[in-house]
């Protein structure tokens, strides 16, 4: 080697211990890789997390624990910027409902319990109660409160004398939804039936279905009539389903970036997800809870990551990731890798892992689903009590109801749409008819392609809007750039247009 | 059982298997689930899948096969609109480099050959040859020819009179790109170190580094200057490299699609698609190509399946999916299932399943990831040149080029961008320098999502355009809704601006 040489790599040598171990493996050039092998530390990383549960057990999933979701560290968070549901496996109430509810698919659950959290004071008249609808992921804990003292998912947004949700004022209500897995009847919950969990023998939900859940509580409250009913993102989905069936209970409604109707590119990127996770082969078709019998399953961690990576990129915008990440990566004179390289991989490996075991996967299934299957249309309106009285019918006469089935699954011939956009909007519209004469505010955002904001403007003209009734604000790049996360960070437009409208300020 | 009760369901029990099996299932409400249990006949497909692949071996990756891709039958495709890349295992050139390439990242090809395909006829002074340069997936099969008469992926911009790249005026070239698997060297071929396939031994590439391989062969064909560099999406970037490295070579470059540097977002997009395709179990890291050692391998196609289903969301737009899909269901009712029920779940499912095997899938992982880095700025132009000097000293002194690894993987604390925007976009404009005085086309379309229109507005601005050199087309969404494919498809204005500016009739 000439001294030239030597003086060139001298600082790798230094430094690196790639190049020393390639160097002595190779005396010759015969009968080696011309190049080293590349490495995978993520890979090895989730190797041993996997083994790790399979030789611990997974406490959190045991048959018949109440909630299969697990304690998220708060400080564990990429940024301040950065979303963290406040997980909770305690801190709420529990209320039962001990008549089996019909859902809109057809299936039947013979009882459920939901988990909710409330703040403020119920005043006499029953008339100051709000109840606030979640996302996909939340928990019941919106705020901390002295059951349960970490911060909620809305906590900037929630409190006493808060110009937002004043609970000196409002008797403040918030539930886990049914099919979730923080304290509510959901997949992970044990079947009546025959005692063992669910999991895919969970019947299909509908939004609709969530929010005649959370009625029932409402009704066991006493109260007549809301005096809002308020969400964001899927939340906002059922503020509106709420309006829909129960239009004479509710004064007010507000909906954030929510749709009356699911887009295909929404779709889409829930359905890879979905995939993704089914994919695992520890789902297991959704059978991966354990038992004395199966002491050895684990839950489906790395599909979990996966599909929430997947998720994290719907829910924040390009502009932010281009001023927070840029195309940096985390060295510059390192060779790139397969393993996370770019500063935005690593965002996204970040938020993946911290997710992976903090959710059931079969909840998440099932209500990344329901949010796909969310319709205000007449027609699906019609078509889900029609199934749900036919599988009441049924369920009095002792009788499983029903999913109905293909009888040759992957064997249809339809391609494309069978009606067109306008009979499809005409069809929308008829359905949101009990929605006309509520007051409304419709919140959405630019930067959010998840929920776009033309889906926003669309509720806001089905309901012949914007009018006395009908507010809409529409928040531009300027105002945020979080994309679909902006419900849960900006206190200034989204918060404080909240509060002006439960105070009929605007 | 009531008389009503069998009236109502009678049409039920009459076409409807699962509703039968239940009801006969089932004579106590005791010991049985409260709902059928969920079908998965999408897992089903796989898993026969897994095991026929098992079976019976596969004969495309068997050790020392020339390509891994396999061939496509073009029918299948499930609309005329959607691109079918013409697979090929024949019907090409083969060009051989016996001198290494030293590439952009410190590694080293000792030898390599390009796949290529030639249309039309090089004249007397070798001035009237134009380069094509694929998209990730492509082959060099762009057209039809004698050696194979299958219809390529840009079947209808090429051809004899062909108002957009004439046959019968210009010596068209078209290359598999290195790291590609039809037909030019990529993972999947041997690794003339040891005999055996690279997998995840080979080197990472930069876009540069395809362009520098192309360049061998058009140096081999004795021309000294092409008419044009003419590429689409990550072709288009490699066009912009060619401009980049030999101005001097080449006269004319049209980029459509493309860009000067990539996204965040598209960063994230593709990651998301290494990592899902990098977690099937039979992925092995890279090395799942069969051989009499391990005859029982075989490749992820659990992995590409779903990766390519990603991808496709950020090909085409959601306006298009919204007329084509709506958010109908294959059947309305039926009890919606976790896998594919909507049409548009369907259109991605029937994608994804096509391409799993039709593509290597550690050559899938190699050039995604060379997208995510290609950079024009100075910066890491001058990086990269000096690890090839570097690597090829080490070569020459007989010492595997290192891979510069991190000593310690995942500590790095680094977490957001370094330099500022502008810092950036002055290194990517001091990077472009040579490309000032090129006649270049760019192209872009409002409706891609994956190489946004404004990355083709800020190549246009970088180059001081638009101006007589540097030409601006820019497609808005009532051109066309095919978002990021649209190069594939569109002929009107896509094609015919190329025509036109290969003509400098604009």
């Amino acid at each position: 080697m000439s001294s030239v040489l030597k003086r060139t790599i001298k600082p790798f040598l230094a430094t690196r211990y790639a190049l020393r171990k390639n160097w002595n493996r190779r005396s010759s050039t015969l009968g080696t890789s011309s190049n080293p092998a590349m490495q995978f530390p993520c890979l090895d990383k989730l190797e041993k997390k996997t083994a790790k549960l399979r030789g611990d057990g997974l406490e959190a999933t045991a048959p018949g624990a109440k909630t299969t979701c697990s304690i998220e560290d708060a400080t564990s968070a990429s940024s301040k910027n950065d979303p963290v549901y406040e997980m909770v496996k305690s801190g709420f109430q529990l209320y039962k409902s001990n008549k089996p509810i019909f859902l809109d698919y057809g299936g039947v659950l013979p009882n459920f319990e939901l988990a909710y959290e409330t703040w403020g004071t119920l005043n006499g008249d029953k008339s100051n109660a709000i109840l606030i609808h979640t996302g996909l992921s939340a928990s019941s804990h919106a705020h901390s409160s002295s059951l349960n003292e970490k911060s909620g998912w809305w906590e900037e947004f929630i409190g006493p004398g808060n110009p937002i949700l004043d609970s000196d004022k409002w008797f403040i209500i918030c539930t886990n939804v049914l099919g979730g897995c923080y304290g509510s009847t959901g997949p992970s919950s044990l079947d009546p039936g025959d005692g063992k969990p669910y999991a895919t023998r969970f019947p299909m939900l509908s939004i609709q279905d969530m929010v005649r859940a959370q009625k029932r509580l409402i009704d066991h409250f006493g109260i007549t009539k809301l005096k809002a009913s308020v969400g964001s993102s899927m939340g906002g989905m059922q503020s509106l389903a709420y309006g829909q069936l129960f239009p004479d209970s509710v004064e007010k409604i507000v909906s954030v970036s929510a749709c009356a109707r699911s887009h295909p590119s929404s779709i889409a990127m829930r359905h890879a997800q979905r995939q993704v996770l089914m994919a695992d082969p520890n789902w297991n078709r959704g059978f991966y809870y354990s038992s004395e019998e199966h002491p050895d399953k684990i839950p489906p961690h790395v599909g979990m990551k996966l599909a929430r990576e997947i998720a994290t990129v719907t829910y924040r915008s390009g502009p932010e990731w281009e001023s927070r990440f840029g195309t940096e990566r985390l060295d510059d004179d390192s060779s790139p890798v397969l393993c996370p390289d770019f500063l935005i991989e690593t965002y996204l490996d970040h938020q993946g892992e911290k997710f992976s075991l903090e959710y059931d996967a079969n909840s998440f299934l099932y209500i990344s689903k329901t949010m796909d299957l969310f319709s205000l249309t007449k027609s699906d309106t019609e078509r889900s009590q029609k199934r749900r009285l036919r599988s009441e019918s049924m369920f009095k006469a002792g009788i499983v109801p029903s999913l109905r089935l293909p009888d040759e699954p992957y064997k249809y011939k339809k391609k494309s749409r069978t009606t067109t956009i306008e009979e499809s909007k005409k069809d929308l519209k008829d359905g949101m008819a009990p929605l006309l004469n509520k007051e409304i505010l419709v919140i959405g955002v630019k930067s959010d392609s998840l929920f776009p904001y033309w889906q926003q403007r669309e509720i806001v003209e089905l309901l012949d809007g914007p009018n006395d009734r009908v507010k809409h604000v529409e928040l531009d790049e300027n105002t945020s750039l979080y994309g679909h996360d902006t419900f849960l960070l900006d206190l200034g437009v989204v918060g404080s247009s909240i509060g002006k409208f439960l105070r009929n300020e605007i």
